[in-house]
């Protein structure tokens, strides 16, 4: 097991294993101080029938007592309406500042616990155990968490660290492979914008994508760690983690949730890429590398949208700043930048 | 005009005088850096009639797109769906992370315009310019907001600092009597748990209470600017500030919001003193004390309540750690220290 510390705001540590689910309660014992009595489990429909036992079970070993709330398996769970189901449910439980939250599951799952546990009662602990790719290697380190609102993805939401990520890697086998593979979205971010030589680890992989998986979340997570100690409130560097980002989340919105986020970053990317091309920040080179490689993985590279209705979405950004737009353009493949511009030339740049 | 520094997570000045209102604009020019062109006035149905046109004059003239949104002057507001109205008019606004929210009221407004500002966009910056004594004393430092839930007051709230404050002692004018005495609770608690001084100064003072109030504000400014730059997260000091607020709270519970949070405070701070004199802690002369100064402010000393309905009540206090609860007491005059014992304990106490 890989024990990696995070030094932010909270500090924590981020634990990268197999069979790590059903030693909880001994994780929780050893890294969290004076927990309470109680933990509450939030999970989704579908997770909570294959994992929710187990955890429950070895909660409950190390005397906790343990209670479990599911939100339906879909994106659309991360609603208000969902929102006050939980609060509710905390109060009904009689959850205290001392006792712990649990997410169990994908990005849904910890964006939305993440928001739980930093608002309830002005903030009380939690842990995220992800169960996707996705949220091993993105969603459940750094503390960003959200609720949409209207159409608009994580309009809500604070950064606000957990107390603790287990990532047990066995999880993961019994994922969907389209939802397998759209995790390998956010790993290609990664290798695009910070690690040559993570891209050529996920080039030279073989058929047998599990023979190095750990090695490959171990450096995504050590990526995003190392970002995140420097930048947690996103001043600056932290922009960069936001590649392909800015359009997916746009396109997230246009296709109502119907493509999956990996599948939306990896268009993103491809798309913002293709006009930095045009722009001669990126060479040809470095974007037909990028677009080999998000192929390989057996992700979309583009889709068919009207750019104005896409534009007029990401105004609604987070990246937005007043009139200027701060994204984030690959160099070369390991090497990125941010861009600061005026939101009528960020229009331009897109219709290059 | 003083000029009161804080530096807690974010750092931010507290500006107090007369007349401050309308130069709101050229304070924020003044204080924050690379301001957005919009601002987001959050007040209340009453004071936008009588303050709104001031402040809303005074940031046009220095540029700034002014948008106004007020919610009824009532406890109620603090509710989630005027939080989701908020939320729904920011958007229509267009209002991005370089844009402001000014709090202008009192505690309803600012706690609410305070959760907002913290979970929209993750954090977008604001400003309070709180129009009651309490506001000015209490609510608007520090960075404690917070939403009512069901029966439950700040159930859902986060801490996070405005980054300026103004108090426009000249705002206190306008308000009914019983609104402004219903301040002096916050004033007579930080009298009573940190400053002898500043109770002798309330006990000498003779009928015209607003020849030393810029002093008594700035005395009880700087009372919770000292405890926050040392405690800003409340795992201890901070605690003190909520003398007489466990059993304050849980009678605005029990009597609806029909009394007033300065009055139930006043209440709340004479019952727990009687039974920390009881328990031996504190004497029955600081008791007398308290109490003959809440009366001078025509605030109440006792109320007639159900304890085994407020005891149930504090048990969904933030207070309240697993089985353990943390509750100040006053030693004497000047003088309080935070007690932790478990809740049967307390029951116990309650019932001395």
């Amino acid at each position: 097991m890989e024990d990696i510390f995070v030094s932010s705001t909270n500090s924590y540590n981020i634990l990268v294993g197999e069979n790590l689910l059903k030693k909880t309660g001994y994780f929780i014992k050893q890294n969290i101080n004076n927990a309470g009595f109680n933990i509450v489990i939030i999970t989704d429909s579908l997770v909570c029938k294959i994992y929710g036992g187990v955890l429950k079970k070895s909660l409950m070993e190390f005397g906790f007592s343990v209670f479990m709330f599911a939100v339906p398996n879909k994106e659309s769970s991360k609603n208000f309406s969902c929102l006050l189901e939980i609060y509710n449910f905390l109060v009904k439980c009689g959850i205290t500042k001392k006792d712990i939250i649990i997410a169990l599951g994908g990005g849904v799952v910890c964006d939305i616990s993440g928001f739980v546990a930093c608002t309830y009662l002005r903030g009380i602990r939690y842990i995220n155990i992800p169960t996707t790719l996705l949220s091993q290697v993105d969603a459940s380190i750094g503390g960003k968490n959200g609720v949409n609102f209207g159409n608009y993805k994580n309009l809500i939401g604070t950064i606000y660290s957990p107390s603790l990520i287990i990532c047990d890697i066995f999880l993961l086998k019994t994922l969907k492979e389209k939802v397998f593979l759209s995790g390998f979205g956010e790993v290609i971010k990664y290798a695009v914008t910070f690690s040559k030589e993570l891209f050529n680890i996920l080039c030279e992989q073989n058929k047998n994508i599990y023979s190095h998986l750990k090695d490959i979340i171990i450096r995504c997570i050590k990526i995003k760690k190392n970002v995140i100690q420097i930048d947690e409130f996103e001043k600056n560097i932290r922009t960069k983690l936001n590649f392909g980002h800015t359009i997916g989340h746009a396109l997230e919105r246009y296709f109502n949730n119907s493509i999956s986020h990996g599948e939306a970053v990896c268009v993103g990317m491809c798309y913002i890429t293709e006009k930095s091309v045009k722009a001669g920040i990126t060479s040809l080179y470095s974007f037909l590398k990028l677009k080999n490689l998000i192929k390989k993985y057996n992700l979309p590279t583009a889709l068919k949208f009207n750019v104005e209705d896409i534009f007029k979405s990401v105004l609604k950004d987070k990246k937005i700043f007043g009139n200027v737009i701060r994204i984030c353009v690959v160099k070369k493949i390991g090497h990125s930048v941010i861009l600061t511009m005026p939101i009528l030339k960020f229009r331009k740049f897109l219709n290059m």
